[in-house]
C-alpha cells in the first residue's frame, strides 16, 4: 500500500503544536489515523499514545436522527451557544457514505456556516470507507486528537441511516436522538434500539403550527421511554422540544448534559463507562483484526463463498463450516 | 477430553430410530450433541448433517419472560392447547444457570405436569453451562434434532434474565414475550431491546381484579410497539391478554403466530430469515472458534488480562494492545 501523504508527516512537530490547539496541524494528524498504509498507523499510534496524557477531558456528546430532522441547524445553533460560553468545541460528522474528498469538506462546511468561521470550533467530517471497524476506531482516535488539542467539547454526529448509531453510543458519554414533532411515528424511520440508548430526546421545529405537535409528542416519547428498565447509568433519560428559529432547548440542551455529567460523575458511572469503552474497544479490535486476517486470504475467502451457497441449500451444518474454516485458516497460517 | 457416556453412542441406531420419533433415542443423541468432547462433536455433527434433509419444516416459537410472570403456566395450557390439535411439539427450556443434572430434568418436568404426561410433547432442558457460544449453537443442534423427529411446534424457552433473548431471536421464527398486566413497568425489569424483539406481548394473568389492568397495559404497549419502526419481516407486533386460570389468549396465541407464519411465508421472510439465521449462524462460529483458540492460550490470556490493566490506566492505546496480542498469537500459531 502507498502512502498517501505527499511527503512524510512530520511528527515532532504534530507532538508540540497539538497541545497547543494548532487547527491545521490537527487536521493534518486526523488525515494520519485515517490513513490505511500500514507506515501511517505505525506513526498514528505512536503520535496518540505520547498525547494520552492529555486525553479524556472533553464531554463526548453524540447526535443523531433521520435526514431532515434538522441536524445541522441543531447543532449549529447549540455549537454557537457553547463557542458564546467559551467553550472550545469539535464537530466529527460521520457520514458512512462519504470519501475523503474536498467537496464533502466543504459541503460539510457550508452546512454549518457559522459555526464553521468560529475560532472555537473545529468541524471535520470523518471519511468511514476504508476504515477497518467501520466508523469507529478512527472516530476514537480523532477524540482522542481533539481532546489533546484542548476541545472540551465534541460532537460526533451521526447521519442516521441506522447502522453506525450504535458505534457511535460506543464512543460517547451521552446520546442524543433527535426528533420530528410533526411527521407520523413510522415516518421517523428511527431503527428500532435507537431511541433506548438515547440519553435524551430533542424534539426539532418545535415552532409555529408545530408546537401543540412537539408538546403532545414530548409526552408521548416520555410515556415510551418509561417503559423501558432503568439504564446502567442510573439516568432517567429526558425529553425536550426545541426550535433552531425561535432559539429554544438550546440552553436546555446543555444543560441537561451539565446535569448528565455532574449526576454520573458522582455516582462514578462517568469514568467507569469511558474504560468499560476503551476494554470494548480492544476486545472489538482483536476481532476486527482477526477478521481481517480471514477477510485478505483469497483462499479462505472463496471457500467461505462455496460454504454460503451449501448452508443456503442445507447441504453443511453451518457450525461444522465455521470449524473447517477455522482449522484452515490457522494451517495455513502456521505455513507461512 | 473423556467421553462423558458409560458407552459409545450408537449412530446408526440414532439414524433410524430418530425419524421415526423415537424420544427415548432423541434424547440420547441431544445428550451427544450437548457433550463437549471433540469425538462426541464430530459424531454429533455427522448425526445432524444426515438428518439435515429431513429439519426445518416446523415452527420455531421463542418464548420469554421475568420469572414469575407465568412462563410454565402458560406454555403448559399453550401446550396442551396445540396437542389437543394433534400436534406434535417439543419444549426447549434454557436455563444458563442450569447444569445437566438429573433434578433440574425432574424439576423442569414437574413444572409442566400435565405436558410432560403427554405422549405428543418432548419437554426438555438444555444445558448451556460448559457450551461454546453459550445457549445458542447446542440449542440450534437440538431443534434440528426434534425437527427430524417430527416435532411440527419447538418452543424455545428462556428464564428470562436478559442474556440469552438476544441468542434465542436468532434461534426462532416468532418471539413471545410475556408480560405481567398488575406490576409497575419499572418491575417487569424487561432489558431494553427485548420488547423490540417481540412479535407479540402477552399479557399473562389477565383475569379478576386484574382485567382492567391488563386492558390498559394492552393499550400502553401497543402505543409504545407503535412508536418503533416496522421489523424487516414487514409484521406488526400484536398485544395479546391472557389467563390460563380462565383459558383466554391460548386459542388466540396459536391463531396469531399461524397468521404470522402464513404472512411471512407469503412475502418470502420466512425462509430468507432462516437462510439469514444459518449464515450469522456461521459466521458467529468462526469467530467463536477464533476466541476459543485465543483464550485457551495462557500466555496470551495473561497479555490480554496485563493490557486490560494498562488500558485501564491510560497507559496504552487499545488498538495498539489489540494488534500486539494478534501478532503473537500467529505468530505462536505459527509456530506449532
Amino acid at each position: 500500500m502507498k502512502n498517501i501523504h505527499s511527503k512524510r508527516p512530520d511528527l515532532p512537530l504534530f507532538k508540540s503544536e497539538i497541545p497547543k490547539g494548532n487547527h491545521v496541524i490537527l487536521a493534518q494528524a486526523i488525515t494520519l489515523v485515517e490513513s490505511v498504509s500500514p507506515g501511517d498507523i505505525i506513526l498514528a499510534n505512536q503520535l496518540i499514545e505520547t498525547l494520552l496524557p492529555l486525553t479524556g477531558r472533553s464531554v463526548r456528546i453524540g447526535i443523531t436522527g433521520v435526514p431532515g430532522v434538522g441536524k445541522s441547524t441543531f447543532i449549529e445553533a447549540f455549537g454557537k451557544h457553547l463557542t458564546s460560553l467559551s467553550k472550545k468545541i469539535a464537530v466529527l460528522a460521520i457520514d458512512p457514505s462519504s470519501t475523503k474528498t474536498k467537496g464533502s469538506i466543504l459541503g460539510d462546511k457550508t452546512r454549518m456556516e457559522e459555526l464553521s468561521k468560529d475560532a472555537f470550533a473545529f468541524i471535520r467530517p470523518t471519511a468511514t470507507r476504508t476504515a477497518l471497524g467501520g466508523v469507529a476506531d478512527r472516530t476514537r482516535e480523532t477524540i482522542l486528537l481533539c481532546e489533546a488539542a484542548g476541545f472540551e467539547i465534541i460532537i460526533v454526529e451521526t447521519v442516521g441511516v441506522g447502522q453506525s448509531e450504535t458505534s457511535v453510543r460506543n464512543l460517547v458519554d451521552f446520546f442524543l436522538l433527535l426528533m420530528l414533532s410533526g411527521a407520523g411515528d413510522e415516518l421517523q424511520g428511527i431503527k428500532k434500539g435507537i431511541m433506548e440508548m438515547a440519553d435524551a430526546i430533542l424534539i426539532t421545529k418545535a415552532d409555529g403550527d408545530n408546537t401543540k405537535k412537539a408538546s403532545q409528542a414530548k409526552a408521548d416519547f416520555e410515556y415510551a421511554l418509561h417503559l423501558f428498565s432503568e439504564s446502567d447509568s442510573g439516568w432517567k433519560p429526558k425529553v425536550i422540544t426545541a426550535s433552531a428559529l425561535e432559539k429554544k432547548g438550546i440552553t436546555e440542551t446543555w444543560s441537561l448534559i451539565e446535569q448528565y455529567v455532574t449526576f454520573t460523575k458522582a455516582n462514578g458511572y462517568f469514568e467507569k463507562h469511558r474504560t468499560q469503552q476503551n476494554l470494548v474497544w480492544f476486545h472489538e479490535h482483536m476481532q476486527q483484526l482477526l477478521q481481517q486476517k480471514l477477510n485478505q486470504d483469497t483462499e479462505i475467502n472463496s471457500k467461505i463463498n462455496a460454504f454460503e451457497k451449501e448452508i443456503t441449500r442445507k447441504k453443511i451444518l453451518p457450525s461444522r463450516a465455521a470449524k473447517q474454516i477455522i482449522q484452515d485458516f490457522l494451517k495455513k497460517e502456521s505455513s507461512r
